[in-house]
C-alpha cells in the first residue's frame, strides 16, 4: 500500500515538537501534563497554558518504577511512573504542573508516590454517574479552572473559551469524519496508522492537530473514492489505552491478518466523542462527566456503544484489551463479552503488559479468533 | 495457656446465631449484609433492621467465582462472590439486601456482577478526605437512612437513632478497652483468639457482642493482674482485612513464635475507632467518614496512626498485609514502610492470597523477620 503523506507528516511534526514547547515555555507559556481523558484541556488551552499527554507507553522503564511501586500494577502506570523517576519523558521534564486525576486505584495511589517527585493537581472524578456526582464534578472542574488561571497567571474569558470549545469540537469532528471513513470497506486507514494518528497528534499543538487531520480526511476520502484500501478480518478493539510506544496488539492483530476499523478506548473512541454543546464551564464539565470509562459505576452507556460502534464500524468481531492488573476495564469485559455473545459479535479478551513474553501465545490466539470468525 | 471462656463463648453465640436469624426473620426483621466497615450500622439497628457481615474468607468458593470474575483481583472479593453464587453463606442467603460500597476498582466491579444475583445497594464513598467529598458522604448516607426506612417499613426515630448510637459506641470503648490490656506484657490474648473475638462477633447481635465483650475484659483484666499472658515479639499487623475463615498470616505468626498485639486493619482497630460524637445522622456521616481505609487519596492520618498504635501497643515491628492484588493497600505500603523504617520501626511487607502455595515461603520469611526484630 502507498504511504499516507499526513500520517508521514504527524512524524515530522512530532520530532519538532519538543523544540517548540522548550521555545514557547521559554516564552512564559505553562504547560501542563496529563494522563488521561478526563482532563478538560479546553481550559488549560483557553488560559494559554499547553497540554500534553505524558508517556507511558514503553517496557523500558517498568524496572525503574519497581523499585517504588509494586509489581503487580498496570503496566501503563508503572511505564509513566518509571519515565518520570528516571527524567526521560521530555513532556513531563517540561511540565510545570502534571495534572492527575482518580479514575483507578492504581492511578490514584501511584499519584502520592509521584507527589514526591513533582508538581501535582488532582481532580477527583467520583465513581457514579448520577447527578450528585456530577455535582461533585462541575465543582472540580471550576477549581481546575482557578487553578490553572492561578498558574498561568491569565483569566478565561469568555471570548477565549468559546474560540477554544469551537475549535477542540472541531477536530472531534474531524475525528468522527474518519471513523466514518473507516467504515468502508475496504477501509482506508489500517490499525497501525490510526494508532500513530491517536498516539502522536495528541502531542501536538491543535492548530496542527486539525491542519493535519483535513489533509488525512482528504486522503482518506481520495482512498474511499478509488475503492483502495484494506481487506481482512474486520476488528474492533475496546478497552484499555494503548499511549505512544505500545502498539502490541495492534502489531499482532495486523499482522495475522486482521484489520482494524475501530478502537473504543481512551486513545480512540472516549478521546473525541461528544461535542461540548455550549460555551460555559457546566457545558465543558458536562461533556466530560459523560466519558464512558470502565472506571464508573455500572456504566451502561459503555456497553450500548460498543455494540453500536460493531455496527457503524461493520466490524466483524471485538478485541477486548485490557492493561494487566487493570481490575476495572477488566471485570466489565467480563460483563461485555457476555452481551456482546448474547447478540452473536464474536469477541475475545486479552489481557497484556508491555513485555514480549507473551506474544507467540497472544498470535496464536488472534490467528485462532480471526479463523472463526 | 488456659483457654478464655468469653472467646470459647463467642463460638457457642456463633453456632446459633443463623437459627437466631431465621427466626429472626420470620418474625418479620429485615436483613443486611455487608462487606465493609464503612457500612452505617446504626442505621440499620435503628430501623429495626438486622446487620450481618457476609462471608468471604474462604479458598474453597474462588473456583466458583473464577467462572465470572477475572482470577487477578483479590481474594476477598472472589470468595465473597463465590459464596453468593453457590449459596453457600448463611447470611447472604438470609440478607434481604446485600449494602455495597465504592471503596475500591475490584469491589466496586465486581457488584456489577452481584447485580444479576442480588438485591444490591451501593453507597457511593469518594475518592477524597476533603470538605467536597464529605458533602456528598453525608448525602449518600442520608439516602441510605431513607433507603433503610422503605426496606424496614420503620421511620428511624431521634430516641432509637440515639440508644443506637449509645449502644454501638459502648462497643466501640469496650473494643479500646481490649486494645489498652493488650498493650501489657506479657499481653493477656494471642492474635489468634483477638481474630477470632472481630471475625466472629461481628455476626452476633450488639447486645450479645457487649454482653461478651465485657465477659472477655474481665477475664483479660484478671490476667494482666497475675501477669499471665503471651510473651514473644510482639507484632502490629497493618493491612486489609481477615475476615472470618481467613487466619492464614495470624496462624504463622504465631507459629514462628510472634505475638500480634493489634491490628490495623478493617477487622481491627478500622472497625471500632472514633466514637460518634453526637446524636444525628450528620454525626454518624462523620464518624464513617474518618475511617482511614487506603482507598482515600492522601490518606496520612493512616500513616500517623500506624506509628501512635506500634507505640501503644508495644509493637516490636509490623507486619503490612496485603491480600493479592488489591492495589490500594499495597501501593500504599510501600509510602508506610519507607515512613515506618525512616522511624526506626522494623516492617515486613507480604502480599498473599487465601491459597496454601506460599505457606513455606511466608513461614521462612516470617521467621527471618522476627529474628531480626
Amino acid at each position: 500500500m502507498d504511504e499516507l503523506k499526513s500520517i508521514k507528516k504527524i512524524d515530522d511534526f512530532y520530532f519538532t515538537r519538543k523544540k517548540e514547547l522548550i521555545f514557547e515555555k521559554k516564552g512564559g507559556k505553562k504547560i501542563f501534563g496529563k494522563f488521561c481523558v478526563f482532563v478538560p484541556t479546553e481550559i488549560i488551552e483557553a488560559s494559554g497554558g499547553i497540554s500534553v499527554g505524558l508517556c507511558g507507553g514503553k517496557e523500558s522503564t517498568i524496572a525503574t518504577a519497581e523499585e517504588d511501586l509494586p509489581r503487580n500494577i498496570c503496566p501503563l502506570i508503572k511505564s509513566s511512573y518509571g519515565f518520570i523517576k528516571e527524567k526521560n519523558c521530555p513532556y513531563f521534564e517540561l511540565a510545570d504542573v502534571i495534572v492527575g486525576e482518580t479514575t483507578c486505584d492504581g492511578k490514584k495511589k501511584m499519584f502520592e508516590h509521584l507527589m514526591e517527585l513533582s508538581n501535582l493537581y488532582i481532580i477527583h472524578l467520583p465513581h457514579f454517574k448520577d447527578e450528585r456526582s456530577y455535582e461533585l464534578w462541575l465543582k472540580e472542574v471550576h477549581d481546575f479552572k482557578e487553578y490553572v488561571e492561578k498558574i498561568t497567571g491569565n483569566k478565561i474569558t469568555d471570548e477565549k473559551l468559546k474560540e477554544v470549545i469551537d475549535r477542540e469540537n472541531e477536530e472531534r469532528k474531524l475525528y468522527y469524519r474518519v471513523y466514518e471513513l473507516r467504515k468502508n470497506i475496504p477501509t482506508p486507514i489500517n490499525g497501525m496508522d490510526s494508532l500513530k494518528l491517536f498516539q502522536k497528534l495528541s502531542l501536538l499543538k491543535i492548530q496542527d492537530r486539525i491542519k493535519l487531520l483535513k489533509e488525512l480526511i482528504l486522503e482518506l476520502e481520495k482512498r474511499v473514492e478509488n475503492n483502495y484500501g484494506y481487506y481482512g478480518k474486520r476488528i474492533m478493539i475496546s478497552g484499555c489505552p494503548m499511549v505512544f510506544g505500545n502498539t502490541k496488539i495492534v502489531d499482532l492483530i495486523e499482522e495475522v491478518g486482521g484489520i482494524v476499523v475501530g478502537e473504543e478506548t481512551c486513545t480512540g473512541t472516549r478521546k473525541f466523542e461528544n461535542l461540548v454543546n455550549g460555551y460555559s464551564i457546566e457545558d465543558l464539565a458536562k461533556r466530560y462527566f459523560k466519558i464512558s470509562c470502565a472506571s464508573g459505576f455500572n456504566n451502561k452507556i459503555r456497553m450500548e456503544r460498543i455494540k453500536e460502534l460493531v455496527n457503524e464500524q461493520n466490524a466483524d468481531g471485538v478485541i477486548y484489551y485490557t492493561l494487566q492488573y487493570c481490575h476495572t476495564f477488566n471485570i466489565e469485559g467480563v460483563l461485555i463479552e457476555k452481551e456482546l455473545k448474547k447478540e452473536g459479535i464474536p469477541i475475545i479478551r486479552i489481557e497484556t503488559d508491555y513485555s514480549e513474553n507473551d506474544i507467540e501465545q497472544l498470535r496464536t490466539r488472534l490467528e485462532a479468533f480471526l479463523e472463526m470468525i
